[in-house]
């Protein structure tokens, strides 16, 4: 892995335009039928021809083995490496929803929940829409503690952020949610005992949900708040100041546009389709260096298990290929953040298909986008945070190291 | 490579079996006449079948260019960095003749040898029998020493294991092998001047070697020792505490047996030959979750340079490969610690061919076990230190990583 110093230190100005497309959950499993993965069964002449005038890869997330949330994956995909600078998941559920964290800021993941007889007998609150959500967090924000200011902002559905505002907090402390139903929402606690700060923190926590319970006493099915993933924002060197450039992201989930404004990017304004996000890509086409367009749905339907749905969804992105490449770009790179066969439905530790094109790039025999394909590409297996500094190099963004 | 303290933070429970079948030095060199390696001379039906039916690849046992000993080559195939777990010789006699070690005892690795007129003259005294071995070893546990416990155990043909019990000894002592005929036993010394412990050591041990220079003063051929590999047992976290497993080890060796006593294992009893070892695996099927089958004379007959004789200890694995198939293991991985080509009468640096079989992995085009084959598996070529990670990740005993 190469030090983001380091790196740093070699950067030279470049006009060169950049673009990372991610489809999430890209890679998958052979169908025990065909011995084909989902990726393999796609019907995609455009990543195919691309693949043919590209050099081609696998990458690994975090490593082998590993099975990367999407946080970790995407930061090693912008050259971070995941373990040392992991993302708490109340930071990217603040973050996506766009409340802005202060250094001190704790933030946590909430979904409404429903509570019978004092145990959770729905962890999801029958996914109540998000405009009931919404409703509920104004009616939230009623709720005054002592010494700290707490916002509760809707994300999708029956997912929510909280944040607390003030001094001395820690994210030292546990989850509410206990994970399955039947059983009591748990009580917030410090990871440790005797952590003073942790001990104030979670009091705080636990007040606020006893008001929250009041607050939607009469509610049904929402009547109650499960919380997870307690992180303050962490302290990252943003990759715009690191390699002085200008970056966009084009995303439509809430998680990954967190996970983008984290490293120094700004959000794009987009429609919901693909090629809604090809299109905002185009039309801000002269505003940025480096361009992150993030499509959701392979991961999605690998998630259900539906491995045609997901098969149909590569081929959607497949259709707006061409779009892309008219624009030019000097580096485009097509990948996964992670596997998510729809045969495991759910992320995975495979390695991630890869096509890398650039007019400075070698390229290698490989004609069609595939896992087997891309395992014989002249760009072998290797880490993904390696991946920014092959995409800055052939966008002529990094000089010569050393005489 | 993965940490194994982040490693271990992921495991969860998991029912699935792992099968880890190591041919010792299975990786070769072409023979001139053939341009085949022993391995891809070599009648294998049932290992190319399960080539087909598997993700290959290459490993390295330490990395490009470093040839193993057996002790590294095996910790890496177990998830240990290979360099920073250095094991001693001494300790890996011992523990391999079924000695306990304490943190604080000394191990030594012996052989029986021939001096005369002061010099040796033969290295390994003839290859004296065991029970030979096993007479002088009972004749030599009259000497005893001031302070410190000494313990000598046969092992196999000239070679024994010698332990020092006691305060304050240290590790930091020379070899008194010369490694070469026609040299006299040199004497033990501190690897460093004025290291106290270190020269109390080597005192005790020369006084020991001195002593049973008499007991043997009669024998013929074996009249002296020769010491080498002084260690104390590493510091070294359990393999089955790590990853939450139980692991059984089917190995002949003593040093192979040893290892897998150093990381956790409990030693399978089991015949000689190989149609035993696979029997006695069967025999402990529900007992374990991780099972390492080590079959020596692959690297037997490669250290002797006898190509032909490797090759049909390769055939020989390779009718037992169904029976092993037939326990339906969820992940079962062949493959090889390090080469032994029988062209170079020697361990080598080449990696070695593996094939990795597991519901949950990719497959590839690679439809025979061999080196060359092996090069064009999806999985590449790849430190063996990952193996581990990706064996645990099939057996769906890590949970994802981050939100």
């Amino acid at each position: 892995m190469i030090d983001m110093e380091f790196l740093s230190s070699l950067v030279i100005p470049s006009g060169a335009r950049m673009v990372l497309l991610v489809l999430d959950g890209l890679g998958g499993l052979p169908h025990p039928e065909t011995g084909l993965t989902e990726l393999e069964t796609a019907r995609t002449p455009h990543l195919d021809a691309l693949a043919r005038d590209s050099a081609c890869g696998l990458i690994h997330a975090v490593g082998p083995g590993i099975t990367p949330g999407s946080g970790p994956a995407h930061m090693a995909l912008f050259g971070y490496d995941p373990v040392r600078y992991e993302v708490g998941r109340g930071v990217l559920s603040a973050l996506g929803v766009g409340m802005d964290l202060g250094p001190e800021d704790l933030a946590a993941r909430v979904n409404f929940c429903t509570v019978e007889g004092g145990v959770v007998t729905d962890r999801r609150a029958g996914r109540i829409s998000t405009e009931e959500n919404a409703r509920l967090c104004e009616k939230l924000s009623s709720i005054r503690l002592d010494g700290v200011e707490v916002v509760i902002r809707p994300e999708k559905e029956h997912r929510a952020a909280l944040v607390l505002r003030g001094e001395g907090l820690s994210e030292r402390v546990t989850d509410t949610d206990p994970q399955k139903t039947g059983l009591p929402p748990l009580p917030c606690r410090p990871l440790t005992e005797g952590d003073e700060a942790a001990e104030r923190t979670a009091a705080l926590v636990n007040r606020y949900l006893e008001e929250a319970s009041k607050v939607l006493s009469d509610e049904r099915p929402a009547n109650m708040l499960l919380t997870r993933g307690f992180a303050k924002r962490p302290d990252i060197p943003l990759m715009t100041d690191l390699y002085g450039m200008r970056a966009g992201a084009v995303a439509t989930y809430p998680m990954y546009r967190a996970v983008a404004r984290l490293v120094g990017m700004e959000l794009v304004e987009t429609g919901p389709s693909f090629a809604d996000q090809v299109e905002a890509l185009a039309g801000v086409w002269d505003k940025y260096d480096y361009f992150f367009v993030h499509y959701k749905y392979t991961d999605s339907r690998g998630e259900d298990g539906d491995f045609y749905a997901k098969v149909a969804c590569i081929e959607e992105v497949d259709a707006s290929v061409p779009r892309i490449r008219e624009l030019q770009p000097d580096v485009l790179v097509v990948t996964g953040d992670h596997s998510t066969p729809a045969l495991l439905k759910a992320h995975s530790w495979h390695p991630s298909p890869l096509i890398f094109f650039s007019q400075w790039e070698r390229k290698d025999d490989v004609d069609s986008f595939g896992e087997r394909a891309c395992s014989r590409g002249i760009l072998g297996t290797f880490p993904a945070v390696d991946l920014l500094p092959m995409m800055l190099a052939c966008a002529q963004r990094l000089t010569k190291f050393g005489a």
